[in-house]
């Protein structure tokens, strides 16, 4: 075998051994030598090297049943951290996410919905060095940030294509945080990230596919097939909020009417709302809502009508196993949720009802942030 | 290395130089190895029991340039044939399709859109040893049977769920046809079927990511991602016909509004027109198309508008690299494939429409038949 090929292999057995211990943990180094087949003497080799990197810990526990006792091993949550961001129209959140997928802290910012890319990009950067201090994070512990964002994103390149909420076109995110905040940066959908935290610890676990539904500022989905985010040419799958769900309906930005954006987000039912009442945010639709103001009621009704509609179109198109609904719309007003699943009852295909769990997220308001961090893990994170 | 597995080995190769030569011929024993990276003298022998089964012979061309002159080899394509099936409400058709993917008859019927379902797969296994009769073909060469039908069929049970335009619900249509004809049977999707030989043979040749979406007595879709056919939990995905284009549109069988189907399908068509005059089949409407009759310019072009929305909402969700637009109302109707193109051009989201190539189905009216006979061929062929 040629000496880059021992490396190579060298390198792959190692990252083998910690991803199961990682996976397993607390096992024995008789457990993994079990699994991977791998020699005792080697296995007692990696872990060594491995305890010296300080990616595991010998834990205080033993193996249970007879014959010798074996110490059990873990790995070391505070070994290495990445940075996760979620940037929207009026919020910018930045969280610390550690080895094992452990949110040490998260920060919300309010973010001025006109504030410049300059702006945003330098707030970034100062919002990024406070957590890693006021965390006392080591910075050579950091091995990158990642950005999660709403809009058309060409991730491999690093450039923000569109993105309507924060009026950004063909921008180069990642070229300019990286320059300020000497990390190494990923960007990519909002959604996309979220799903990647659904299927790592969340309801996407272990699935094989499944569509993550995301109601908030906008509209907008993110699918897994075969434990792949589905991309499409450019990064653009998923984009449901331009599927166009009434061809006589409201005039959308894109240019076409009816699409579905222009009915479900916190911006179109406030516009609604608006020719009612004079408020100025969502929250006051959510309180006329509970206060049984019949134009409130309406206009959620049609909102939960256009959502289950959304939502049986994805499932007639993708025939996933679970459809995830998340985000801030759904999060504020639980009341929803009942109202969406008995219209998806209604108005789902047949022979696609049987086989589909409809399923809200337990990641909450930190699935971005989240998703993001361990995407900068999985995509930077390389053993030496 | 266990006998088994040195069978199985030995098996593999064969398969791979089998395959080699089909895509490659003319092709010399040298390429191959080659190619293959095996030696000159396997080669030899994997080819000379090629030969001898059939698979392979010698043509009369020789390798061009300098050196010894070496003969080249082709596959026969008459060593094997698969029988493919088109049913369809009002249209049986009935194909031998040879082992390098060629036609050599096919036979099409009218089919009584009453007839009973035992009356059908009778007349399948009749018209099937007619055509296998006319055309002399061993029975013997015969490796299988294929049938494409529109509806939801669970193709690994060879059970057809449903298929409304044939009215059955969970017939074995796999069971009951094979036990008549006495051949393996293989169903699926009359789609999914197609997009087979659109990826053999016609427009999705060499594509990882294409949409097929035919529009004839229903409207419906089939998936091409990284080369194979995306199925959904229950081989459903892709049914464009029940997604909704209008809430408040026309009452679907299926129990919702405005479902695709209702507005674009030949029987939606002919409803229509028959407000307007006393006309019996969608011919009529077409010749009053040509003839400029306003009701059935309108008519026609609402059914444009929706098939441009749907192809423009199916880009939305999986932004493929091309569309396929295939079937009988676009084939009899070529002048609607400009008005789709310019709506397209207005619908489309920017930024997925610079990717996307829009095109039209060059298999005709073979395209079910073709593909069904390649996926005989593809889950059936086995070489010893």
């Amino acid at each position: 075998m040629e000496k880059q090929d021992q490396i190579l292999m060298k390198k792959q057995n190692k990252t083998y051994v910690l991803e199961l211990i990682k996976n397993m943990a607390p096992i024995s180094r008789m457990q993994i030598s079990k699994n991977t087949k791998m020699s005792p003497t080697s296995i007692t080799r990696i872990v060594g090297e491995l305890q010296e990197q300080g990616f595991v810990k010998e834990t205080k526990l033993v193996t249970s049943g007879v014959g010798r006792k074996a110490t059990l091993l873990d790995v070391c949550g505070d070994v290495l951290f990445t940075i996760g961001v979620e940037l929207d129209k009026a919020v910018l959140k930045i969280g610390i996410v550690n080895y094992v997928g452990g949110m040490i802290d998260l920060q919300t910012y309010v973010r001025n919905p006109l504030e410049s890319y300059e702006e945003t990009v330098q707030n970034i950067n100062d919002k990024v060095k406070n957590i890693i201090e006021q965390n006392a994070i080591p910075v050579g512990k950091i091995i990158g940030l990642a950005v999660g964002l709403p809009g058309s994103i060409d991730y491999e390149n690093g450039i923000v294509r569109v993105a309507e909420q924060l009026r950004w076109k063909d921008v180069h995110l990642v070229r300019d945080l990286s320059k300020l905040t000497s990390l190494n940066v990923v960007i990519d959908n909002e959604l996309k990230m979220k799903i990647i935290a659904e299927n790592t610890v969340g309801k996407a676990k272990d699935s094989k596919s499944s569509i993550l539904v995301g109601i908030g500022s906008g509209i907008g989905s993110a699918i897994l097939l075969n434990g792949e985010v589905h991309r499409g040419e450019s990064n653009n799958a998923g984009e449901i909020g331009h599927t166009v769900i009434d061809p006589n309906g409201n005039v959308c930005s894109c240019g076409k009417f009816g699409c579905l954006c222009t009915y479900i987000s916190e911006g179109a039912i406030l516009a609604d709302a608006k020719k009612m009442k004079d408020i100025s945010s969502i929250d006051e639709v959510f309180v006329a809502f509970r206060d049984g103001e019949s134009w409130a009621l309406n206009i959620l009704d049609r909102t939960a009508t256009y959502i289950a509609l959304a939502i049986s179109n994805l499932a007639c198109l993708y025939e996933p196993e679970c459809i995830i609904l998340s985000g801030n719309l759904i999060d504020k007003m639980p009341e929803m949720k009942q109202q969406i699943e008995e219209k998806c009852e209604r108005y789902m295909w047949e022979p696609i009802k049987k086989n589909l769990h409809i399923v809200h997220s337990s990641l909450g308001s930190q699935g971005v942030v989240l998703g993001a961090a361990i995407q900068a893990q999985n995509s930077l994170f390389d053993i030496n």
